[in-house]
C-alpha cells in the first residue's frame, strides 16, 4: 500500500483477520471486513462529494460511537487530518477551534446537531447516505508516517486552546510502546467508555486494539452499572480509566459479586492510583497498569507495569521503551534522584508541534526534539518518577524554589489535615510566599499556629507557608487531581 | 538517549527490568543490568583500545554464545556495523567476506581461532580482557533508525556472497511486525539453537526477546536431546526452527513422555511445515506460527498465525502488518488469485541495499521501495500466498512459462511417485523443455510412459515434460527444501 499511515490499518487488519469483530456498539458487531468497507465508502464520499483533500481538516463532534472511529480512519486514508472535539465545550469554544483548524467538514455524532457552529456539517442521516453513496473500492493515497494524522486541542493551563499535531508515526510508536509494556493478545475485548476526543482513550485503547485485531466495545460515556453489565456480557479483557472511575466501580454494591474473571489489563492514567484502591483491586486478583503522558506525547511517556504497581505506587513508572525522559533542575543541570526537576520527553511519540503556532511550539519543543512538559517530577534511585507539581504551581520566594507538593506532603502528616493545597501569593518582600489551603477532618481541630508549628523542623524555614486558610473543600477534576488555577483565582490575593 | 538504534536496547531494558535474566548459557544467567554493564564495557574498549568508529564493521565468527549478543549490541552502541559470519563457511569464503566488508575487528567465538583470516582478531581471552578494561559508564552515540545496524552476507542462488545492509529501523519494524502477530509476554523463555548468523534466529527470536524483556537461552547448535533437556529444565516458552528440526523432535523416543507444557509459541520458517507434522504437534496441543521471508526483508514478509495454521497449511500466510506483498505476473500486471507471480515486498523492514553493490541493489530494489524476492508465489482468494518456485527455476518453453511446482504437483498425484523435481533443459526447437526427475515409492513401479500418460489431460501439452528420469534420491537442504541448482548441474544436459 502507498498508505503507510494509520488510515491503512483497517485494510491491514482485514487482510489478516477479516472475520474478527472490530467494533461492538449497542449490541451490534461489525467485523474488520465490514469496518473496512464502510471506511472505504466514507473516504470515497468525503474525497468525492465533499471534496476533502490531503491535509484538509475533518472535525468530529460526538461521544464515542462507530462514526467517530470510521471518520478517523477515513480521514487517514485520504491523508486528511482528524480533529476530534470535546463534547463538553461550550459553543463559543467549539467555534473557536473549528475556525482555528479551518475544518473542511464537521461530522456530527448521532446525538448532536451543529446549530451555531461554522462550516459544512454532516449530520447522522447524511452520514449514512454518504456511506451508501461511496464506492467500496480501495482508497490508497500516499501517506507517510511523518504526515499529520490528527490535531487534538489542549487547553493547557492557561490561554486559548492549542492544536497539538500528532503524526501517524507518533501514534504508531505510542502503540508500539504499549505493546512492549502490555502483552496484548489477539482476542482482547477493549471497553472504551472514556471519551476518545481525549488522547488517552483514542491512543491507548482504540489504536492498539485495532493494531492487534481486538474488539473495541464503544460506550458513549462512563456509567458504573453499564460497565458491570458490559464486563460480564461482553467478557471485557481491557479497560482504560482514570482513578475515580475505578473508585466508583469498587464502591458499587455489585463489586463483591460481579464476575470480573475476564479482565486482564486495567490501564489507568490521569493521576496515580491511590494505594488503598490498588489493594482493593488486588484482592480481586486485578493489578493496574499506570502511566503518565499528555496530548503532546501521544500520550505515553512513563509507564508503571503490573510487577511494580505496589512497591512503586504513587510513581508514574519509568520511560516507555522507545521514549526518553529527563528531569531538568532549575539551573538546567540534570536533577539528581530525589531532587525535583522539570520533566522533558523525547522520542518518536513527541508531537510535530502546535498547529499554526510556531512561537508556542518553540517554547516547548527544542531543536533536538525534547518536549518540555511543564510538569515537575522527582525520580527515585531506580528511576521511577513521581509527578509532583505543574511548573506553573512552583512558588519562587526570595529566589528559592518552593515545590508545593513537598509542603503539602508535610502538611498531610498532621492528623487533622484531610486535604490541603499550597499556592503562591504575592509578597512585597519575597516576591511570592506560600499559602496553605486546608480542609480539616470532620472530627479534628487545629489552628494555623498548630500547623505552622508542625511544619517547623520538618521543612526549611523558607518553605513554610506564610498564610494558612481553612476551607470547606478544594476544587478537583474528574481524575481527582487538585486544580490549582481556580484556587489561585479564589485565594491568590495573599 | 541520543541512540535511537538497537544498540540502546539493553539500556532501555535495564531501566525497566534490570533484574530480569536476559541471557542463559550453559547454566549461567546474566540479568539485563549485567548485560548492559558488559556491553558498555565492551563498547568502551572497542571504541578506545581498538579504535572502532561509527560506521566501522565489526565481524563476529562463532556459534551462538553471549559474546555474539554482546558484540552485536556494543557495535550498535558505537554506531558501528555488526557483520555475523556463517561458521560453516570455508576459510576462502570467510576471507572473501572479511575483505569485502573491510572489517575493522573480527571477534572470535570461544570455539574458534582466526588462523588464516585477515584483519585484527579478538580471541576469547582478549575479549574478556577488553571487557575488564572498559569503563561501565554509559556510551551514547547519536544513532538513528536509518543507520546501518548489520550487514549479513547472503549467497543468493548464484555468484559471490552479497552483504545485505539492514538498518536499526529495519530490524525494529520486523520485531514490531512479530509483536503484532505473536502475543509475546514479559516472561518468555526463548530457546535459540538455530544459528544467529542467519537472519531468522537473530531477528525473529533474539531481538524481539530483548524488546519484551524475555530470557534468551542460547545454544551453540541444535541437538534433539539437549532441546528436550532445556525445554523441561528452563521451561522454554518460545522456540524457532526449520521444519526438519521440529520433525527430529517429534521422532525422538522422548516425544510421548516429555513435559512440553511450558511451550507457547513454535515459530517455524525456511519451508512450510508438512501437514502431518502440524497434526502430530496439534495432538500435543501445540500449533506452529509460520512465516516466509529472507535476509533482505529482515526477514518477515508473510506470516501464518496459529488460527489458520491448519486450513491454510502449505501457504506462508498473509503480509505482515506493516509490510506489503504483491505478486507480479510475467507481463508486469498483478497476478490474479490462483495465478503465479513474482513476489515483491515493500515496507519498513526492506533492506537499505547491498553493501557496495549499487548494481546488484538496483536489480532488486526499485525507487519506490519494492524488493524483488526472486520467488514465485500464488495467492488464494483470501490472499494467503503459497511459495512455489524460485524465478530461476522457471522454465520458458516456446515462449510459455512453465512453473515446475505445478507440474510436480500433478506428478505427485500418481501413486508411484514418492518424490519428484522438474527442471528445464536446453532444447533446439523450444529453447527449453521440462525434465522430470522422479523417485519411485519402494513398492511401486511405473515407466516414463505411465507418468506422461498420467499428466496428459491434467496439464496443458506444453507443460508436460519431454523427459522423465528415475533417480534414487533428490538433493535437499536442512529445511527439507529441494535444491534445484545441483539438480540442474547433474541432469541439466537434456
Amino acid at each position: 500500500m502507498r498508505n503507510q499511515g494509520i488510515g491503512s490499518w483497517p485494510a491491514r487488519r482485514a487482510r489478516m483477520t477479516p472475520e474478527r469483530v472490530a467494533l461492538s456498539y449497542r449490541g451490534r458487531d461489525r467485523t474488520y471486513r465490514e469496518l473496512l468497507e464502510r471506511v472505504y465508502r466514507l473516504a470515497c464520499a468525503l474525497g468525492g462529494t465533499l471534496g476533502v483533500r490531503r491535509g484538509d481538516r475533518v472535525a468530529f463532534l460526538g461521544v464515542n460511537q462507530p462514526a467517530m472511529v470510521e471518520t478517523f480512519f477515513a480521514a487517514g486514508l485520504l491523508g486528511a487530518v482528524f480533529v476530534p472535539l470535546n463534547t463538553r465545550l461550550a459553543e463559543p469554544e467549539l467555534r473557536y477551534i473549528l475556525e482555528d483548524a479551518e475544518a473542511a467538514v464537521l461530522v456530527l455524532g448521532e446525538e448532536r446537531d451543529g446549530g451555531g457552529l461554522p462550516g459544512r456539517h454532516v449530520g447522522a442521516a447524511e452520514y449514512e447516505e454518504l456511506i451508501a453513496s461511496g464506492s467500496p473500492e480501495p482508497v490508497d493515497e500516499p501517506v507517510s508516517q511523518d504526515d499529520i494524522c490528527l490535531i487534538m486541542y489542549t487547553s493547557g493551563t492557561t490561554g486559548r486552546p492549542k492544536g497539538a499535531m500528532l503524526t501517524h508515526g507518533n501514534l504508531t510508536w505510542n502503540a508500539v510502546n504499549l505493546l512492549v509494556d502490555v502483552p496484548l493478545a489477539h482476542d482482547e475485548v477493549v471497553l472504551i467508555s472514556a471519551p476518545m476526543f481525549h488522547i488517552a482513550a483514542l491512543a491507548q485503547t482504540l489504536i492498539p486494539c485495532v493494531l492487534k485485531g481486538g474488539r473495541a466495545v464503544l460506550e458513549p460515556s462512563f456509567d458504573v452499572d453499564r460497565t458491570y453489565d458490559l464486563i460480564e456480557r461482553e467478557r471485557v479483557t481491557v479497560m482504560f480509566g482514570v482513578p475515580s472511575m475505578f473508585g466508583f466501580i469498587a464502591q458499587s454494591p455489585r463489586w463483591p459479586t460481579a464476575d470480573l474473571s475476564s479482565l486482564r489489563h486495567l490501564l489507568c492514567g490521569g493521576a496515580p492510583v491511590p494505594e488503598p484502591l490498588i489493594r482493593t483491586y488486588q484482592e480481586r486478583g486485578l493489578t493496574f497498569l499506570q502511566g503518565y503522558g499528555m496530548t503532546e506525547t501521544s500520550p505515553g511517556a512513563l509507564f508503571l507495569g503490573a510487577e511494580r504497581s505496589v512497591d512503586k505506587a504513587g510513581t508514574a513508572g519509568v520511560p516507555c521503551f522507545f521514549s526518553d525522559v529527563r528531569l531538568v533542575a532549575p539551573d538546567g543541570s540534570p536533577a539528581a534522584p530525589g531532587r525535583p526537576g522539570e520533566l522533558y520527553v523525547q522520542g518518536p511519540n513527541v508531537m510535530a508541534g502546535y498547529w499554526r503556532r510556531p512561537e508556542d511550539t518553540a517554547k516547548v519543543l527544542s531543536d533536538d526534539g525534547w518536549f518540555r512538559s511543564g510538569d515537575i517530577g522527582v525520580a527515585d534511585e531506580d528511576g521511577y518518577v513521581r509527578i509532583s507539581d505543574r511548573i506553573n504551581d512552583l512558588i519562587i520566594s526570595g529566589g528559592e524554589n518552593i515545590y508545593p507538593a513537598e509542603v503539602e506532603s508535610a502538611l498531610y502528616e498532621h492528623p487533622a489535615v484531610a486535604e490541603c493545597a499550597v499556592i503562591g501569593v504575592p509578597d512585597e518582600r519575597w516576591g511570592e510566599v506560600g499559602k496553605a489551603l486546608v480542609v480539616l477532618r470532620p472530627d479534628h481541630r487545629a489552628g494555623a499556629d498548630d500547623l505552622l508549628k508542625h511544619l517547623d523542623g520538618r521543612l526549611a524555614r523558607y518553605k513554610i507557608p506564610k498564610y494558612v486558610e481553612f476551607v470547606g473543600e478544594l476544587p478537583k477534576n474528574a481524575a481527582g487531581k487538585l486544580l490549582k488555577a481556580p484556587l489561585r483565582k479564589l485565594y491568590g490575593g495573599g
